[in-house]
């Protein structure tokens, strides 16, 4: 990762648990899709049993982030979200001013 | 919520799988202290199986955040962190400068 300042995209969603509703594929090509942009720097993901979930993606500037969020294909899995896979979220753009990280010597 | 600008620290973390390590109380005792300290906004966390999390709070100022990393009892658990708790951890400071919320009916 490179030093701040670069972007951040907080999406924290409230999933529908429907098993076999095609939302596990999706999210695995949107990663993959996303990490082909440019200006992509990671992507951060986390989702508790209780259907409460948080990904992160990061983003070098500003125009990245929009790109992304025009990507056709994108723009597709977004309107499969809203009707199907999330029964809330929250999306946000963020400029990252700071960042450290720690790691214990078997953490890497 | 405010609408934005308002600051997000998101905290990445690889926890070590220990139970009875005192892990669990913390967390709930620290988000509790958190919520009383001066420009809280809110705190979202998610978990998932493989131990990694993911914990966004939310902030009104700058100085907010600075005083919630220095304040002494969140410094203790801090340290604890990085001496039982985690095996890896990222924490990033952050401006929001845009956010949106999608609901459905029944997902308030």
């Amino acid at each position: 990762m490179i030093d701040p300042p670069y972007f951040a995209v907080i999406f924290s969603s409230h999933r529908r648990a429907e098993p076999g509703d095609g939302y596990g594929e999706m999210a695995e090509r949107m990663e993959a899709l996303a990490a082909q942009q440019p200006g992509f720097l990671g992507i951060e993901s986390a989702r508790g049993g209780d259907g409460f979930g948080i990904t992160v993606s990061y983003w070098a500037t500003r125009d990245d982030v929009t790109a992304w969020g025009r990507h056709a294909e994108h723009l597709l899995a977004q309107r499969f979200g809203r009707e199907k896979w999330y029964r809330s979220f929250s999306l946000r753009v963020c400029r990252v001013e700071a960042a450290r990280n720690f790691a214990t010597e078997s953490g890497t």
